[in-house]
């Protein structure tokens, strides 16, 4: 299935470690649909993917870098635009990890250097993405960014931890950003809180069966893939949702305006 | 307990149809809290409950009201003022009522002269005793106005029907009428959305038991009771609050704020 | 421009009136992209309207029916499935009339026929629309159905008037319909809520100068316009959205997440 | 004025720094209704302010510590427990700093040493108070925690930085330990979202004046005042709102749903 929706476009994405990430699906997605682009993450997770497949399945070069680094982003923004032959169009966030979900540190036990450690890669480092496309001037007029969140930002899921407050985070700089971005340089800054979607990073989080099994069944249309999730980031990228910007867009099947399922209720029901 | 927070304060309240009202538990504070008022209802609910005893019981004036007739709710106002003494301080709207709902009609089948009632009785009745008291300009200066509603206003209740699109008109309603009650009169209007509750009205809706259940398990503190509800309303009608206008106050245990608990997910973890 | 995004889809759109109506452009852009459509509008709004120009440019044939009238609909839909050949794959509903703004009627001095009149139109009717679609069956799976909004429905705009809470019962239903459609048909039910649009309805509505201009000065990207409303719509129609629903979807440049912007904060430094 | 409301609750208040702070007025406020606390500030912070005076006026203890450190919290925590008498039933958290702000960097131009401090200390450091509540489980059942926010954590209001990320995550501390502390210990967890207010901190930020007389003009009753907010604290701290919890409440004269107000149209209609 290709439109040519992206056709022309000039893109780095940020965050494919390997086939079941989200970033992934949307790299093979923006090829097909005519888009060229840099991929990019930071070189400890680059050997643990397969980043360079992907690469050579689209045409693509791989630059490292740390997205905490101001230095690292500045030159791989400076070489992006410098490979691709132009300003960039489109930019893809997909990075999230929480050192306390990883030591199995609970919510109300943090220990606050893996806090700051989680919060810098999972959120401030949009900020650092966009603070040096915009220093840069390296946007093209009408470019458009997503970054990736869950709606942990709006409601509690206990296991979520405290990514659940990066993506709180990450979100108010997509708008706060959003702003300035858009009245300087016509570009549009949207999130998409995503269904919890089974990729490597995802079934880390504990629990994480059940929830997704709990989300399905919540979900009028069940669960958003990781492939749905890159389309719909490929109408965000196109020239057809200019006006939309700050923004947190739910794709989630309909699960975030489900107060309640039939086959939900009916456990507690049968009691 | 009694604080003497709506000492001299004087109000109607709607809705008291028996002892599991919400509107009754309201009533009953307000006068432990030093507040008069007049207690109103439809000439038809009035027969079905036990208002008299709660005229009694508080040393009110029962005046029997369509809500959705123009006529009565002039009435009503007039008459309240001269019985009261003066302006009216406070009013509780708690009206609320489906006809598709009681008739077995699923959302996907309304009749829709069943609908056009359900809404007029549940939805404009709010815009119609606001209009009432502006018109009349019988609102005492920095009075409350509070409505009942429920969170199927936001997210899909399934069987909570019609009501759901209801509910999300009368919070409009605040809305729009507080802005100008606002700037017109100092007034402040709101609703309170309250965790399901087991009135007698509540309990006709299908699945209600297993609704409070969930609930339940879904609130870090449990649903709030309806005499918690008149604790918080006695707040809301109290001078403490004079700033909080055009809201709609989750009044829930943490339900609305909650994606998720432990107790609901283990329930999907098992499979 | 054509990305061939909605080739071999069918649908309905509601209310084309004139070449200003954002349903015009939208008629305009999913034929460019290879959609065929019926055109539907109220008789009286035809005769006023040009919409036989439409339908001429278009392909595409006229059905007059009344989106109040369960029997006007029912026919609509049996005709349009005839016409189209097959199952529908989108529909738009772009329809509303408030009669106590056409009369000058304010917010605090509503004739409440005129209140029923413009909820019948404005927000009964899509609730008829779905349901008319529903129980015959006409949607094809992972159809997807858009009504137009604006956000008065979640903030004051004082001259919007009654329509702002039948804009707040419209966004509900796309929620509560939205959850039946899903879980039993696969189909997926959204809003746009859409800039201040000078469309000749839009131009009705008193002060609406003025207000373009704020909005224009309030939205980091400027005000959506009807065609990119338009485009806009075409995403939501496409396959690439499957898993959007339930959603009310903010078309404005950033408006409805931008508190102050610069301009018009400045109107007040100056002082 | 005084209704007793808070008699006999112990609690910890942080952030008075002098008469015009939101946490002076509630400790006179919460004094007057029967409540004893400790007060506590930054160290840094007190020597700038007055804070001995407030202690002396309302019999309290003054603790300094650097609400950063975990070992200041935690010895604050033992030590107003043992002050105090008993468990603590009421904390205020009114800490909020940006260094980019102090040192005019823009948003865009970010210093992320700066950015880092600032999260710290405006956002973190709710996290740390809650923590350090929890681990020594020094909350009353069903007291009653509040953290002050501002509305920049929803919409964007350019000057107000990266303070704007900060509330955002504040917000959603205040959520996800909301949960926790519900569930584990009945305690509520709340955030204020209060009008832009003339204390000395807010003073400092660009532009403050001309943002008062906009916000001033689109709030229906008004800006919020101090001691209006100190009210309204003292409501969330009483008996009567124990099933609030995990809600960003808006103190504000209506300006959260104000879409805009006929004075500021007005600026746009004239030219």
């Amino acid at each position: 299935m290709s439109y040519n929706l992206l056709k022309g476009k000039r893109g780095i994405i940020f965050g494919a470690l390997d086939e079941n990430s989200i970033a992934w699906k949307t790299a093979e997605r923006i090829h097909e649909e005519g888009g060229t682009f840099v991929l990019t993450n930071a070189p400890v997770a680059m050997r643990l993917g397969q980043i360079k497949d992907l690469a050579e399945k689209t045409g693509s070069q791989v630059i490292p870098a740390d997205a905490t680094s101001e230095e690292d982003l500045a030159n791989l923004v400076a070489q992006s635009v410098e490979i691709l032959g132009g300003k960039i169009d489109f930019v893809l966030h997909a990075i999230g990890m929480s050192v306390n979900v990883r030591k199995g540190r609970s919510y109300t036990d943090e220990k606050y250097d893996f806090t700051a450690k989680g919060w810098d890669v999972s959120a401030l480092s949009f900020h650092k993405v966009l603070q040096s496309l915009y220093k840069a001037d390296a946007m093209q007029e009408w470019g458009s960014i997503v970054a990736l969140t869950y709606m942990a930002a709006q409601r509690v899921f206990p296991d979520y931890n405290d990514m659940a407050d990066n993506k709180a985070y990450l979100e108010s700089v997509a708008r706060s950003f959003g702003y300035f971005f858009g009245k300087e340089k016509n570009v549009r800054v949207n999130t998409i809180s995503q269904s919890p979607t089974p990729t490597t990073a995802g079934q880390g989080v504990k629990g994480f069966g059940g929830f997704i099994s709990y989300a399905e069944k919540m979900s009028p249309l069940g669960n958003a893939t990781a492939l749905e999730c890159a389309d719909y980031t490929v109408t965000l990228f196109s020239d057809l949702t200019k006006k939309v910007t700050m923004q947190n867009l739910f794709h989630d099947g309909g699960f975030s305006n489900t107060g309640v399922s039939q086959e939900v209720i009916e456990r507690f029901t049968e009691e």
